[in-house]
């Protein structure tokens, strides 16, 4: 189903609210050029002048005074972002500067576009199917380097490919099972059963291993949530500054990056990790145990990993935490993964670790075995056998519509081996199609793309 | 004097920091076209295609994936905004993808832009002079509609013409008396010395005026500072309310506008007010009245405008305020103007005030009288004859300028009045000629550029 749209010219402040040295209000839509030639004053006009070309001149009021010098460019339809007439008008950078701009682009015939409007264009167009949009949307917000990538492949179209390829062969599928209904009085069958079959068990097989990859594709898109917690002066603090200081990338200076005082931002090998140091969270000096094991227990409710830091340089140091049980349960009930760090190793007396799983061995001080730490927290989410090639969902709307459609499959296998008419078993095709189909977006509703879209920043 | 450059590429973000819709990556020098060629995979090579053109196609690391969809934008020298080979890359907006488009620049031979630096390419390539150049970055950074207003006319070069009609008046009067000492053993005179002192005299009052304008300059530019002082409970923080209240544009919603607990921003005809409440400057509840007066000082102190605010509905009210002598005290010291402003005006139950000057009667609540005192606060920083089309000084840079200017033509003057050699005068002349060059930039210093561009944004 597609929505229809009017076209009309809609315009919004394309870059990002502030300072800078440009500024673009982009224009897109029925009329966008003769809007352009309105209120700006350049060489020649814009009504005439061929697709993706530029034009030097000026922004003027109603009354001939000059605005800002501009240049516009323009891009006709289709070979536009939106599939439509788009006009861009660079300015100056400067808040005031644009939003007279945009005043006067409204002035002249445009109105204010929506958040998202014009990439939801786009889509309407054609020119994007829906994850791919989607995929706008998350690079755009992406604070990682696995976060972007990952929206770089859907915007590339990955996604889609692997879902159309699915839902080109149930689409065979069902008119096989269709044309057998058409032709029932015959009592035809058009393929065997048993390569039908096969067939509908590859793809829940592929949509098994597309839902799989959620985990890995919600860590790359939201990142890892980290609780380092044991007794006092076990050296929470340390390891935090430990991680940090050996973390080389880029991402943590990203402005926006959440910095609150108790939780900080670190990339290992792209995928962002926000550790927690239930430290922080202390709100009085006088830290008695019993309170430790309570804040860690919070900060472990809402964690994908729990470091416990023990401080193992103690010549009573017997190899046990007592804060061990407790909260291996707590991440037990939650589905978070507990990991033992033996801080201070280097004063370390005792002989080897009995338990050596899930046990890292550092020195938060000299920084000795961060590097085997980050790697082990990469690897938690990261599985060993994780193909970093591998189509990756990242997007919860998108694996909901992948185990609907599961679900419309595995109930076609069922009705076919409980001997049900093809009928049966072409409408559970069918409704897995659909599922499909809202993925890419052949299968929307307003309200789906309403919710979609207003996600999106206003100008994208 | 003319700097001279290397014109190696340089690149920078271009656009705000932040997320948006689209990012500009903007390369300019030589060798910008083959930077692009080596990262970017689109229909055609920028190397070779025509200028003012834009393509669309994809930037590739090192390895052939692909980072980011963009539109690259290309003019070609001397028709770009620095007058060298310009390539601007509009990306999907936020940060990540845009640093790195960035650093992938720089892979491919760019090196990262210093502040203003385009900017300051522009001014070495001849393409604007230095006030005009200076204009961009005041244009980037207006706040209010009449700073917005009189960087757009520097921008367009209204201040450039004006210094250089006055130069050109100079440089004809120093040639004249230089002409006259080539030829000084026959005794010449070019010039009768009564028209050279009236020429003379003319340009020392064209600079009277500009300097004159520097008063409204700074209010243009900078806004103005006004205390709101009184007694407890006479109204200040409803006064405060009423002006925001009245005040209709959109200015004050700039983000990045001062908006401290204590200072609020409103635009009288385009000009900004930062009014500061001094009752926000209380510390304890328990208010006494020499407070008020020690607050109202300090206040005052950095103040252009103290509005006083008088309750004036009690019945004991005899229409004197005890704060105002220790106010007009300090404005006068300070130079700030001090206004009155009885409040509850409706409530008012005395005869016919004596002094009328300066009194501005008010109902903050009611919102009675507030267009009056919004057009007198207007009136008190805007002459009544100020002429709009006036050429503005805004920069303290080119006021001191025109002052060192004027200061030489006075001296010139007295060398001719007390009959001393044309040598002399001619070298006043000079030294007012290069004073004025420094605000157009036929004169500079590698220092005076390096504090110019400085101050700007990176990506200008």
């Amino acid at each position: 189903m597609k929505i229809t749209q009017d076209g009309a010219a809609i315009a919004a402040i394309a870059t990002p609210i502030g300072v800078g040295g440009i500024n673009v209000v982009r224009i897109s839509g029925d009329g966008a050029f003769e809007i352009v030639d309105k209120i700006f004053i350049g060489r020649s006009r814009m009504d005439g002048a061929p697709s993706h070309t530029a034009h030097f001149g000026r922004i003027v009021d109603r009354s001939g005074n000059y605005l800002d010098e501009v240049v516009v460019v323009i891009f006709r339809r289709p070979s536009s972002y939106t599939c439509e007439d788009v006009a861009e008008i660079s300015c100056h950078g400067g808040y005031l500067v644009t939003q007279k701009i945009l005043q006067r682009v409204v002035e002249a015939g445009a109105r204010l576009a929506e958040p998202g409007e014009f990439t939801k264009r786009a889509f309407l167009n054609g020119r994007l199917d829906l994850s791919q949009a989607e995929a706008v949307g998350d690079l755009i917000h992406s604070q990682s380097e696995a976060a972007y990538r990952s929206s770089v492949r859907q915007l590339s179209g990955e996604l889609s490919r692997k879902i159309k390829s699915i839902s080109g062969e149930l689409l065979n599928l069902a008119s096989l099972l269709e044309l057998e209904l058409d032709f029932s009085e015959e009592n035809v069958e058009f393929a065997s059963r048993r390569s039908l079959k096969e067939r509908l068990e590859n793809a829940i097989d592929a949509m098994d291993e597309l839902l799989a990859s959620y985990s890995v594709g919600r860590v790359y898109k939201e990142g890892v949530r980290v609780t380092i917690a044991g007794k006092p002066n076990a050296g929470k603090s340390s390891l935090l500054n430990a991680l940090l200081r050996e973390d080389r990338s880029i991402v943590s200076k990203i402005p926006g990056t959440t910095r609150d005082t108790i939780s900080e931002t670190v990339s290992i090998n792209g995928v962002l990790f926000r550790l927690t140091d239930t430290a922080g969270l202390r709100e009085a000096m006088d830290e008695i145990e019993m309170d430790g094991v309570e804040r860690a227990r919070r900060a472990a409710e809402d964690s994908d990993i729990v470091l416990l830091v023990i401080d193992c340089s103690g010549s009573d140091y017997n190899g046990t935490e007592p804060l061990y049980e407790e909260l291996a349960a707590i991440c037990g009930q939650h589905g978070a993964k507990l990991l033992k760090v033996w801080n201070k190793i280097d004063l370390y007396q005792g002989g080897a670790p009995r338990d050596m799983e899930n046990v890292f061995f550092v020195s938060a001080l000299r920084g000795d075995g961060i590097d085997l730490l980050r790697n082990g927290l990469f690897r938690v989410v990261i599985n060993e056998n994780w193909r970093e090639e591998s189509v990756v969902v990242t997007n919860s709307r998108h694996r909901d519509a992948i185990a609907r459609a599961q679900k419309s499959l595995t109930l076609a296998l069922e009705s076919m081996g409980s001997g049900k008419s093809s009928e049966f078993v072409a409408l559970d095709l069918r409704a897995g199609l659909d599922a499909l189909g809202e993925i890419t977006g052949e299968v929307t509703t307003d309200d789906m793309l309403k919710n979609i879209f207003s996600k999106f920043c206003i100008g994208k």
